[in-house]
C-alpha cells in the first residue's frame, strides 16, 4: 500500500514534520540505542523505514540515484533487537496533545503485530513521549494490548500511562535508558512475559 | 555512507540484477515468513532496505512523491524476529559460484552484526543458496565466524558447508523450512546458544 507518509497521515499534519522537536524522541533513542552498542548491553536498531522504489538511474557513474520512490505503511513496528537473549520489540512517538495519546499514531497492524510479539515469548512495548510536559513513558504491551480491547476510545489518558506506564527519565548517557525501566517493570512482579 | 547499490557492489555485478533467478532466494524466504507468520510459528520478517531520502515533492495532492534517494550500507542483517521467545536474526545470499561462497557477499559489519547477536544470547546464522546446484544451505554463526577467525581466505568452499551446515529443503510450503533445520541442527548437540 501506498500512503501519503509512513504515519499515513498527510505530510502537513505528520508527526516528523514539526522540525526538531518532532524527532527529539528519535534521536533520543537512536543514541541510547548506540550506547547500549557500544557498552555491550543490547543490540536494538531502528528499521529503515519502508520504501518501494519505482525508477533507479544507473547512468550515474558513481552512484544509483533513485528518481522515483514512495513511502509505504509499515508492517512492524520501528525498533527491534536483542536484550539479555530476550527479543526486545517496540514502537515510539510523540504527542503534542497535553491530556491523551491518540491511537491513530499506532497502525493496527503495529498494534496487532507487538501483541503477536508477546504471545511468541518476545518483549513488546511503546514508548510515549507527551512533549507538552517532555515527559516520556514506558508502557508494557500487555497494558497497551488491555487498554485496546477493554476501551473504545481512541485515545489513552495521559492518567493510564501513569498508572500503568513507567516513566523514562532523559539523562546525559544513556539518554534515555528505557531498558533500565523495562528491568524495574518486569523486577516488580507484574511481569512482562505473556507467553509460557 | 551512500553506496552503489544495497549490496555494494556495481549494478552490473549485483546479484539482485539477475532477474527471477536473483530475486529467488529471498522471495522463498519472504513466503516462507509469511507462511510462519500466519501458522504461528514464529515472527520473522525482511528489513526494508535503508535508503537516503534527499528531495520529497509534497505538491501532489495524492501522494509524496520521492524525487532523490540513494542506497545506504545497511548496517545489520536483512532478516530477524521472534521464535520460541528466542531472538533470531541471519542473512541470505545466493551464488552462482560453483565451489566458493565469496566473503564479499557478506558485509564486515553484517559479519560483526551476527557476531555481536550471539554474545547477547540471540541465534544468528546465515543461509547460502549455490544456484548451480539449486542447493540452500544453513550455516551456523558460530561455524561462519570460526572460519573467518581461522582462515585468510575470502571465500567459503562449499565442502564446508556440507561438513558444517545443513541442506534446507525446497518444499510447497512452506517453501523454506529454515527454522526446522534450525532446530534440528541445535538438537544435535552442537547447541546454538553459545552466551550463558
Amino acid at each position: 500500500m501506498l500512503v501519503n507518509y509512513p504515519n499515513g497521515t498527510k505530510p502537513k499534519q505528520s508527526y516528523i514534520m514539526h522540525g526538531n522537536r518532532g524527532m527529539s524522541l528519535e534521536s533520543d533513542i537512536n543514541e541510547t540505542n548506540q550506547y547500549y552498542l557500544v557498552h555491550d548491553i543490547a543490540v536494538i536498531y531502528k528499521k529503515p523505514t519502508p520504501i518501494t522504489v519505482v525508477k533507479v538511474d544507473f547512468k550515474s557513474r558513481i552512484d544509483a540515484v533513485i528518481n522515483e520512490a514512495y513511502y509505504r505503511t509499515p508492517s512492524t513496528t520501528d525498533y527491534n533487537g536483542v536484550y539479555k537473549g530476550k527479543y526486545i520489540d517496540f514502537e515510539a512517538k510523540e504527542t503534542k496533545n497535553k491530556s491523551f495519546f491518540p491511537l491513530a499514531n499506532i497502525h493496527t497492524h503495529q498494534i496487532e503485530h507487538i501483541k503477536r510479539i508477546m504471545e511468541h515469548g518476545g518483549i513488546g512495548f511503546i514508548i510515549v513521549r507527551f512533549t507538552h510536559y517532555n515527559l516520556t513513558y514506558f508502557l508494557d504491551g500487555s497494558k497497551l494490548i488491555s487498554f485496546i480491547e477493554n476501551n473504545k476510545r481512541k485515545s489513552i489518558p495521559i492518567s493510564y500511562f501513569q498508572t500503568y506506564g513507567k516513566i523514562i527519565e532523559t539523562k546525559y548517557a544513556p539518554r534515555l535508558d528505557y531498558l533500565k525501566v523495562l528491568d524495574e517493570y518486569s523486577q516488580e512482579g507484574d511481569h512482562i512475559e505473556q507467553s509460557p
